[in-house]
C-alpha cells in the first residue's frame, strides 16, 4: 500500500494555511473524503480541524488503526461531533471568530449540527479556495498521474481485440471493465457535489450514444434505465457508427480520463471530418495552455474553431450543450480549473487537466477526443499518449 | 426502456401528500435524484415542487425530452433556481409559510441559494418524511425487485466455475463485474449521504478481508489504495480461507444486496460454526420480523444470539462495529427502515430489508449471510434465494 509521504503533507498543509491567511479564515474543518485525504493521507472517516498555523488535528472515527498507519498527522479518536470543542479545547487550539467548511458538499443537516457545537464561530465557504489548493500537483502526485496514464493507455490498445459486430454494448462494457479491474482499478470515482453519480466508464455507441446527458457532460448515453440514465443501452453495436468509449481509469488513487473513438467499417465522412476539427482544438489548445493564461479564453478558442468548422451546433451537446472544453483532475473528477465560458482564473504550471472537444450528431453518434494533461512552460504535456485518430476494425 | 406507470406516481404522491399535510408542510421541493425518480419517473436533474394537495411542478433543466418521455407530470423547462418564484406563480401556487428540503443531502450552498428565492419560506428538513413514504413496496416495486432477486442469484451460482486457488482477488473482481455487466447490472449504486461512497461490490478473502471499514459497514476489505479503502487488494486467494462475496445488483434501477462464503478447500470449524450463528440469526430475524415488530427489537434479538454463542465480540466489526443488523433498499442501497439499535420504527408490509449478521476475524476473514426480503404478515419472504451455506470449491 503506497502512504502519502510526509513532506508532501507538510507541503499540502503549509499551502492551505497560507490561503487560508489570505481569506481571512482562523481555521477550516475539513471533512469530505478526497479533502481529508488530500490533506491527512487517510480517508477514514473522521475530521481534519486546520487552525492558522501549525500543525492540523486529526481526529478518526472509524477506522483509528487504519487511519495511524496512513497519516503522519497522529490520528485521535473521535465519537461524534460533540467530542470536537473538547478535543481542541485540550489541544490549546481557540475557538476562532471566522472559521471554513465545505459548504459546496456539507449537507445542511450535518452544518446544523456544527453550528450547535460551535455557536460563536462564523462558518464561510472554504471550498474554493480548499479546492485551488488541490488543483496544482506536486512533483510526487504527477509521477502518480504518469503511471495512470500509462496504464490507462492499455485499456484504449485492447479494444480492437474485444470490438466486433453484433456485440451487445453491455458485453464490451464486461470486457472493458474486466480488463480495467484486473490492471488493478480501484472501480470508484469521486465526482464531487450533490446529485453528480458516475460510474467509472461510458461506452457511446452510435444513436443511442449520442442521447442527451442530465449531468454536466457533453455526452450521456442511453443507459439501461432512467434511474441511472448514461452509458450503455440494450442494443447491439453495428457496423459503421462510432463507438465512443470514455473511460476514467483510477489506479494508485488517482485519475485519468480518456475518450477515443472506434469504428466497426468505415465512419461517415461528415463525422470523420468533425473528429479531425476536435484534434484540431485539442492541438491548438495545447500550445496556448501555459501558465497565465485564462481558463476562460481557451473555451472561447474551442468555441470559435468549432464554428468556423460549421459545426458550433454540434459542439460539446446538441440543444444540451455544455459551456466548457475541459477540467481539472485528480482525486476527483471534477477539480480545478474549469476551461468554461467567462472563467478567469489562470493557468499554473502543474494543473491536471482532462481536455474534451467533442461533437453529437443526434440520430448519429458522437464524436471527438479527451485526454488528460499537465500545464508545463512550454503548453500541455501528455499523460495518456494512444492515438488520437478514429480506429477502424475490420 | 421501463417507465414507472402513472398510477404509481399517482399513488406515491398522495401518500407523500398525506405524510406532508400531518408534517404541517404546505410544500416540498425535491432535488435529489433518487427522490425526483420515485415522486416523477425521471432522474433528469431538475426540480419537483410537490404542493398540500394538487398535481406537482416538475421542472427540468436537462434533458427536457427525456424527461417528457420518462415522466407524465408534463416537464417545464427550467434554467436555473432563479426561475423558480415565477414558474410556481404562473401555475398558480402561493408561498408557502412552512415547506420541506432533503436536509440530509443539501448542500449548504445549495440552500443558501434556495434561500435566496423564497426569502418568506421557513424551510424545514423533510428528507426522514420521504424516506419514510419510499420504504413501503408497492407491488409494481417488488415484481421489479423480485426479478432483480432472481437475476442476481445467478452471480453466485456462477462463482464457483471461476474461483481458483492462487487468483489474485483483481481477478476475481473482473470475473465477477464482468458477469453482471453481461447479464445488465446497471454498474452504479445509490448511497445517499455526504462521504458514502460505494463501488457495487466487495470481495473479502481471508486476512485482508478482514481489515476495518471507515464507513457504516460491518465489513471493509483492504482494498487498492487509502483513498478508496474497501474491497479487493493486490493478494491473491490462498487455500483454506473465508472468500465473501459481497455485491449489490442493480437490474431495471432496482438494488438487490446479497452475501455469500465461499472456501477453496475447507473452512476452520470455528469459522464455520460462526457461520452457522449467523444463519441461525437469519432465520429466527426471518420469522420474527411481521408487520408491527420493532427495528430495535430485531437487532436487540440479533445481539442476544450472538452472545449466547460467544461471538459478541466479532459480531458486525471487530474494534468498530455497526450497531444494525440490516437496512431498506430499493434505489438506494440505504433506505429505511433500519434494523438498528434503540430503532422504535416498527416494519410494515412491502418493506425490503437487506438482513446481513456477520461475524469478522481479525487476521482470518469474514463469514455470515446477507439476503434480501420483502416483509410480509408470514414473517420475511426471501427475494434473494441462493443456498446460504458456505459454498466449498475443491
Amino acid at each position: 500500500m503506497e502512504y502519502t509521504p510526509h513532506s508532501e503533507l507538510k507541503d499540502r498543509l503549509i499551502r492551505l494555511q497560507r490561503a487560508m491567511s489570505v481569506a481571512g479564515l482562523e481555521a477550516v474543518l475539513i471533512m469530505e473524503n478526497m479533502d481529508m485525504y488530500y490533506f491527512t493521507g487517510t480517508a477514514q472517516a473522521g475530521y481534519v480541524w486546520v487552525p492558522a498555523s501549525g500543525l492540523p488535528v486529526l481526529m478518526v472515527r472509524k477506522d483509528q488503526a487504519r487511519a495511524a498507519l496512513e497519516s503522519r498527522w497522529n490520528p485521535v479518536p473521535v465519537r461524534s461531533l460533540r467530542d470536537l470543542p473538547s478535543i481542541l479545547g485540550e489541544a490549546g487550539l481557540p475557538v476562532p471568530a471566522v472559521a471554513g467548511l465545505e459548504m459546496d458538499v456539507l449537507p445542511v443537516r450535518e452544518f446544523w449540527r456544527i453550528q450547535q457545537q460551535f455557536p460563536a464561530v462564523k462558518w464561510e465557504d472554504a471550498s474554493g479556495l480548499i479546492r485551488r489548493v488541490r488543483s496544482v500537483k506536486s512533483p510526487y502526485e504527477l509521477s502518480i498521474l504518469r503511471e495512470c496514464g500509462k496504464l490507462h493507455d492499455n485499456l484504449f490498445a485492447h479494444i480492437p481485440r474485444v470490438l466486433t459486430e453484433g456485440i451487445p454494448e453491455t458485453t464490451l462494457a464486461a470486457e472493458l471493465e474486466s480488463f480495467l479491474r484486473r490492471q488493478g482499478h480501484q472501480g470508484y470515482v469521486n465526482f464531487r457535489g450533490f446529485n453528480l453519480e458516475m460510474h467509472y466508464g461510458h461506452i457511446l455507441a452510435g444513436p443511442q450514444g449520442a442521447v442527451a446527458s442530465s449531468t454536466e457532460s457533453p455526452t450521456g448515453g442511453l443507459g439501461l434505465g432512467p434511474a441511472f440514465p448514461f452509458s450503455v443501452s440494450r442494443h447491439a453495436i453495428t457496423r459503421n457508427v462510432p463507438v465512443g468509449v470514455d473511460y476514467v481509469g483510477r489506479y494508485h488513487n488517482y485519475l485519468v480520463d480518456q475518450t477515443r473513438i472506434y469504428v466497426i467499417g468505415e465512419l461517415d465522412p461528415e463525422l470523420q471530418r468533425a473528429h479531425g476539427v476536435a484534434l484540431d482544438i485539442q492541438e491548438e489548445i495545447a500550445k496556448r495552455a501555459v501558465p497565465g493564461v485564462s481558463c476562460g479564453s481557451l473555451y472561447q478558442l474551442a468555441v470559435e474553431m468549432a464554428q468556423e468548422a460549421g459545426l458550433q451546433d454540434h459542439f460539446m451537446g446538441w440543444g444540451n450543450q455544455v459551456s466548457f472544453i475541459g477540467h481539472g483532475l485528480g482525486l476527483e473528477l471534477n477539480e480545478l480549473p474549469v476551461l468554461a465560458r467567462g472563467v478567469e482564473e489562470r493557468l499554473e504550471e502543474g494543473m491536471v487537466v482532462a481536455v474534451e472537444p467533442k461533437f453529437i450528431f443526434p440520430n448519429r453518434g458522437v464524436v471527438g477526443i479527451e485526454n488528460t494533461f499537465v500545464v508545463t512552460a512550454a503548453g500541455l504535456e501528455r499523460l495518456t499518449c494512444f492515438q488520437d485518430e478514429v480506429i477502424a476494425v475490420p
